[in-house]
């Protein structure tokens, strides 16, 4: 019962560990580490998600697809770069039943490979150009690393990655941009702050030109990698041969873009917004967006009650608990549930026909009128959603820090979130401060411009951001 | 193009291998047999009818999750019958990277043992039951029979299995019906004719009780199982100790069913209604309901035609072709795709505000107002959906056929089709008939009376149906 469940959200890992469990999010005692199980109540949360993920993608002309769940030895092989960047955390599936493989298969740590053999198939002419592809799947990294439902698995069970051929540099840069666009309406949507940071060139995805990481601070001060762009350049378009014919007739590799998300949004999203309480759903993806709790007395005015409930017939995910419990455990219970707005009807409120509103965000209760109750709750969500913003937006810029010199640095990063350190932007002064700071090098935002020293003396050209991360 | 693209459905392996490729529905040259690429015109297909399957099973309480792809050797081996009747196929993986895995892990060839195990801690009262879950996830069987684009492959992209826990026998026999029910539903979506059979005893689901298989014919007389039921008795509870406390506090096992369907259904119902144009979509599954030509005349009303293409404005799947290829081309090209229905909009019909619409089904055209076009197409998509479960059903009739001796069911069983043949209902009448007749035996319908005499010369109890197979 939640009058039990002692959550303090300052001792995240155990908050998250006993919300995830408790509102049965998803399972974590499957008989493999770091392999979790979607739960109904988690399903639905990520089915909402990756919904949105669709809509966004489709707008934009990207279509969906389902490219195998294993590759070859040979196809995998092929990019070097690539081959030791995955190869020491992927599966090898070796035999069936009592049978040695001819060929030993790889379990997808991530599609590259799979899918730039169809690519090269696909592509012909400049008129197949720009393909668009997407697809939501798992994958599999076999890390040793601490797991954590949703934000560090073993099984990623919800893998959308996008991949883009195109004929030109230019377009690939562009595309970039666009991708960078339709993350931030993704995030928008699950009210997430976030910084969007180039790489540092010494941490770029395998075998790729640059890229950009969405990355928000977790409660307990760690960074999350939420998102990635990727500009491949042309090194998977000449590993796997992919070349079109332009309008003069000449052979020209294609320039290729990946991006890619997964279920770790959902586990941020909910980390940044959760409280002492237990969760708080943004209003898209809550799985029961609206809860009915009927006051019940025991007298015959009870029936009534509960079928002025059924009455209510609000066009919202909505779910009336009409179980045994008493109100208190109830009103305790979907609070844990992170549902955004209970409802609570009585027998008084049958005379006054109005019913009690309480906000899950602020804990706020205010009697409605059934005749306004649907603009209400309507406008509510919204109201809750920019309030999870705000708050989560604050808590973001007050774990940013910037320091001057490493040793400060060193400081602030012991209190965790994300410490920024002016850079000249020469890769050896980077990868030392990453050493000396035991933090991860995330990477540089452009449009910023620095002021103070690198660790080498040269005045900085950026500021690198550090963090333990996630 | 599509001109060259000689179809006959008689031949039809071939016919389904060049319409597959042609529409791209699959891309079958993955380097890695059995398993095929979904493209975007055959994904949007089977999210299509896999949406219409979660309505379907979430409208009687079926709440979806989602379970690793991976089971231990441990959990796998623990029921003897399922083991042997799924480890022959099942792919092992015994390392990653460079390192050998402590416990080898099974890919899921289907997930009995991966849920029970979850079930093992779902359960544990009476208020715990029913238990209704499913998932829709790719299962992996590397079988050694030919393969084909969603009929039968090594990759199962779209397995949905539904798996339900009910506390008695009666609640579980019960159930069955309702997952009858179900698949009714879904197969008349598809305008699926189909029959319903009791599976011969020794050709159960490995560790079950009894089951019942949806069977349809395809066009070269191989009958294809389109779907499963299933009831699990208590075996799968007593090997994963699945025990809930009763109303008196005392344990019992569960009863567990599971239902299952995949991609196959998709691939099935476009093989029954295609023909020697190619596809012929049914409306609800169609990626794009209404094509729309603009004839063009190289003149400066061109433009005006496509204006009014665009402000047509129809609320189902359209897509308006305005490419550079000839009207006649077009026309081809979207009847090999399958698409229901065409639109021609010419500089005539600018000034008559009419359309010409024809059927895929019957080549029918007809002249439409504009302002009644909504409503025709509406209605023409019912049509053209009743059109084809009619055409269908004729079919799958006139491939029935009833013998009244083992000589002359050997006979028909050459020409193809399912062959009814009288049975005692002794299993070693029905094996020995099944190895004469060199088919399988794919079972009965309880509701059916008998007339003649078993093959050993009792009367008959059932009709024992007889078909080659996919």
């Amino acid at each position: 019962m939640a009058e039990k469940l002692k959550l303090e959200k300052k001792n995240f890992s155990d908050w998250w560990d006993k919300v995830v469990s408790y509102t049965k999010l998803m399972d974590d005692r499957y008989p493999i580490k770091g392999v979790y199980v979607w739960m109904p109540y988690g399903h639905k949360a990520v089915k909402l998600m990756m919904q949105k993920v669709d809509t966004i993608l489709e707008k934009r002309g990207n279509k969906e697809c389902y490219f195998p769940l294993f590759a070859t030895q040979a196809i995998f092989g092929k990019e070097k770069d690539f081959l030791d960047g995955f190869m020491g955390e992927a599966l090898r599936i070796t035999a069936i039943g009592r049978r040695k493989l001819d060929e030993e298969m790889i379990v997808r740590p991530t599609s590259e490979a799979i899918i730039y053999t169809m690519f090269n198939l696909w592509v012909r002419s400049w008129r197949d150009l720009p393909l668009k592809v997407y697809q939501t799947v798992p994958i599999f990294r076999w890390e040793t690393k601490m797991t954590k439902p949703m934000i560090r698995c073993r099984e990623i069970t919800k893998f959308n990655e996008t991949h883009v051929a195109l004929a030109t540099k230019e377009e690939a840069d562009e595309n970039i941009q666009e991708g960078i666009e339709m993350y931030k309406e993704f995030f928008d949507f699950l009210q997430m702050p976030y910084l969007i940071l180039k790489t540092p060139s010494w941490d770029t995805f395998a075998g790729a030109l640059y890229n950009y990481d969405f990355f928000t601070v977790m409660p307990d001060g760690k960074a999350v990698e939420l998102g990635s762009i990727i500009n491949l350049g042309q090194k998977f378009a000449k590993t796997y041969d992919i070349q079109y014919l332009d309008k003069n007739e000449k052979k020209q590799y294609v320039w290729q873009n990946t991006f890619g998300i997964s279920e770790r949004a959902l586990g941020s999203s909910l980390s940044v917004h959760g409280d002492d309480k237990g969760l708080v759903f943004p209003s898209e993806i809550a799985p029961t967006q609206v809860v009915i709790i009927p006051i019940l007395k025991g007298n015959p005015n009870d029936e009534k009650v509960l079928k002025k409930c059924e009455e209510l017939n609000l066009p919202f995910r909505v779910h009336i608990d009409s179980s045994d419990s008493r109100p208190g455990q109830k009103f305790n219970h979907w609070e844990v549930k992170g549902v955004p707005i209970r409802l609570e009807l009585g027998e008084r409120d049958l005379e006054s026909s109005s019913v009690m509103l309480a906000r899950r965000d602020t804990g706020e209760k205010t009697p409605v009128k059934i005749t306004d109750l649907e603009k209400t709750v309507s406008s509510t969500l919204t109201d809750i959603d920019k309030n999870l913003k705000k708050i989560a937006s604050a808590f973001l810029t007050s774990m940013i820090k910037t320091a001057s010199d490493i040793k400060s640095a060193e400081t602030a990063l012991k209190a965790g979130g994300i410490i920024k350190l002016p850079w000249c932007g020469e890769e050896t002064c980077g990868k030392q401060m990453e050493k000396t700071l035991v933090g991860s090098a995330l990477g540089i935002n452009e449009q910023e411009k620095p002021s103070g020293k690198c660790n080498c003396g040269k005045s900085a050209k950026h500021y690198l951001h550090f963090a333990r991360t996630y």
